[in-house]
C-alpha cells in the first residue's frame, strides 16, 4: 500500500496467472497452450515483419488481420475487433459494454478475470451457481442485469453450451450486452458467431492463445455488431490507440489464413484429450465432460493438493484452482501431447499405487 | 451511440492518431518515427523469437527486458515497469498512481492522450498555461494536486526543462505523483531517472518508438520506486497479465543492448534537426527551440492549414495540431532523414515563391 496510489487500487485483487516456468524440462500442463505451436506460416510472417518498416507505427486498426478474420468467420470487417490478447478484449467490453445500472452476472465458477474486471471498472456483479453437475442453466439466468458474460466451453470445467441455449438466452436479455467468450470453442464447443448477425448485443470473444498456439503473440479478437465494435474502438482509443504490434498482426492474419494447420492440431488434440479422459476414469478419477483443450479432475481418495504437489514433485505442473470453493478439491489439466499425457498417467499411477 | 454502452463511453473523446497512410511513397513526418529504423540487433532477436516457444504464454513481468533496461540505467530491476507502448503504461499509471482527491496538473499544450486518460479513469485536472515563449514554468505548478505530469521534452513544442527544474518541483510536490514523460529524451532532453531514486513519488515513462526506431513493435517502460512499479503491477494483473508479446520483449532488449546503434541514429537526427531548423529560419518560418526529433514551426504569413495541404499535396504529411487553440496556426514536423528534410525544404520553397 502507498499514498501515493489511487484509493481504487488498494482494494484492487489481480488475476494470478499460471506459473511460467523457466525450466525448460517441465511438463507443463497448467495454462492451456497447444502442444503443436503455431502454423509454421504464422512463424514465417512474424519474421518477415521484422525490418526497416517496425521503425513505423503499425495500422491502428489492425485491418488486414480483421478482413482476414471476417472472411473466415463470414461476418464483415466492421464486426470484428483485434487486441492484445482476449484479456485486452474482454478488459475493454466489460469497461465499454457492461452497464452500471444493474450487476453484471456470470458463474460462480467461470474465468477468474471476469470479477476482476468488474472491480477495475466499478461493476457491481453478481455470480449464478452452475448445477450440482457443473453445468451452466441459462434458465438461471434471471432480473435486472448490466450485461452478462459466459464462457463457453465454460473456463475451469471445459462444459460446453448449446447455440440454442444461448440463443434462448438472448431472447430474454435484448436492452444489454450478452458476451460469449469462445476462447477454447475450437475443441468441440459449438460457436455463436452467426447470431451476432441477427442479436446486435452478442459479443463473441476469441483468443489465438490456445487453439491458434500463439500464446507467445498476445492477439484476441471480438466480433459483435457495428454498434458494440464501435463502443470497443472508443474505449481502444482513449487507452492505446496501438494495441497490435506489426509481428502480432502479421502473424495472427497468416495463423487466420492457415486452417489446415488449426484443424490438424485441434483434431490431435481431441483425440488426446478423449484417450486420456477414458484412461483417467478407468484409474478412479472424476472427469468432467470437457469440449475445451483442459479437463477438470478429481480424485475421490486423494486430495488435489495431494496430487497437485507430488504431480509437481515429478516435473509435471497442472493448476490447482483455488478461486472458487466448489473446485477447491479439483485440478485443471491442459491436455498436452500424447507423450506428455503419457507422462501424466504414468505419475498418477505411481502416485496413486503409494 | 447505443444502449449498450456504458453511460461513460458515450462521453469519451477519443485520441485521434497520427495518419498511418498505406501508400508508401509518401514522406511521413507526422508522428515523430525514426528515419533510420531499429538495431539490427533488434531485427535478429525478434526474427529468432518466431519458433514454436511461441505457443507459450510469455514472462507476465518480461524480466530479462526489465533487466536489461535496470542495468542500461543504473537503477535496481524492482524499479522498472514494461508495458505495451508507453501510452499503455501511461494509462495505468494515470489509473494506478493519480488520485481523486485533487485535479491532475499538466500543461495546457502538451500530450493529448493526457486529457483523454483523465476522463477514462475520472481523475479532475487543471492545465496549467505554457509562457508566451511556449516554455514551462515549473513555478506555475500549485495548490492541489492529485497527481503532476510534464513531458519532458515537452510533446508538440520540444523545449526541454532543466533537471533542477522538475527536482524544484519536486521538493515542493512530495505527496503526489510526478510523472516525467521521456518519450523524446534522448534527443537532447536531460533524463530525471537518476532522481528516481531520491524521490518515492518521481515516475519516469520512456518509449522505445522513437529513439529506438521500433514503433511497430509497441514497448514502452517506466521507472520509479518500488512503491510506484507495485501500483502499475497490481493495475496491469487487473487488466492483461501478459501485455508484452515474446517477439516484443526479445526485440526491445535487444534494442536495449545495443547502445552504439542508438547513438548513432540519435546524433545523426540530432544534426538533421539542427541543419533544418537553421533553414527554415531562413525562410522567415518561426520555430521553436527542439530538444525533441520533431519541431514546431509557424509561418507569419502562410496559415498552418494552407502549408498542412500544400505539403500534403506534395506527398509530404506532418501533423497539424488541432488540439490546443494556441498551437492551432502550427504545424508539427518529425525530423525524418537528411534527404526528406532536403524534400521538405524544396516543397516549402515551391509553396512559399507561389
Amino acid at each position: 500500500m502507498s499514498q501515493f496510489w489511487n484509493k481504487k487500487v488498494h482494494d484492487l485483487q489481480p488475476y494470478v496467472p499460471g506459473e511460467q516456468p523457466r525450466m525448460a524440462t517441465l511438463i507443463k500442463l497448467n495454462t492451456n497452450e497447444s502442444p503443436y505451436g503455431p502454423s509454421p506460416r504464422a512463424l514465417e510472417a512474424i519474421k518477415a515483419s521484422a525490418d526497416d518498416r517496425l521503425r513505423l507505427y503499425p495500422d491502428p486498426a489492425a485491418l488486414a488481420l480483421c478482413t482476414a478474420i471476417a472472411e473466415q468467420e463470414q461476418v464483415p470487417v466492421e464486426c470484428v475487433f483485434a487486441g492484445n490478447g482476449s484479456d485486452e478484449v474482454l478488459a475493454h467490453a466489460f469497461q465499454a459494454l457492461f452497464r452500471n445500472d444493474a450487476p453484471v452476472l456470470f458463474s460462480d465458477v467461470t474465468y477468474g478475470f471476469y470479477p476482476i474486471y468488474c472491480q477495475m471498472f466499478g461493476l457491481e456483479y453478481r455470480t449464478i451457481p452452475l448445477r450440482d453437475d457443473f453445468t451452466i442453466a441459462v434458465e438461471d439466468y434471471e432480473g435486472p442485469a448490466g450485461g452478462i458474460i459466459i464462457a463457453n466451453p465454460n473456463a475451469n470445467t471445459g462444459i460446453g453450451l448449446p447455440v440454442s441455449a444461448i440463443e434462448s438466452l438472448l431472447k430474454r436479455f435484448t436492452t444489454q450486452t450478452v458476451i460469449i467468450d469462445e476462447a477454447y470453442v475450437d475443441f468441440g464447443g459449438e460457436s455463436v458467431v452467426p447470431l451476432t448477425q441477427r442479436y446486435p448485443n452478442l459479443l463473441v470473444t476469441r483468443t489465438f492463445s490456445k487453439s491458434s498456439g500463439l500464446a507467445g503473440l498476445r492477439v484476441g479478437y471480438a466480433i459483435g455488431s457495428p454498434e458494440l465494435i464501435e463502443g470497443l474502438i472508443r474505449v481502444k482509443d482513449s487507452f492505446n490507440s496501438y494495441p497490435l504490434s506489426r509481428p502480432a498482426q502479421a502473424g495472427a492474419e497468416a495463423s487466420v489464413r492457415d486452417k489446415a494447420w488449426l484443424e490438424q492440431t485441434v483434431g490431435r488434440i481431441i483425440a488426446t484429450r478423449d484417450r486420456t479422459v477414458t484412461a483417467l476414469r478407468e484409474r478412479g478419477l472424476k472427469v468432467l465432460p470437457s469440449v475445451g483443450n483442459f479437463i477438470l479432475v478429481h480424485h475421490p481418495d486423494c486430495s488435489a493438493d495431494t496430487l497437485f504437489n507430488a504431480l509437481r514433485e515429478r516435473a509435471i505442473i497442472v493448476r490447482h484452482q483455488g478461486s472458487s470453493p466448489r473446485i477447491s478439491d479439483w485440478l485443471r489439466i491442459t491436455i498436452g501431447s500424447d507423450e506428455e499425457m503419457d507422462a501424466l498417467l504414468k505419475a498418477l499411477d505411481e502416485i496413486l499405487s503409494l
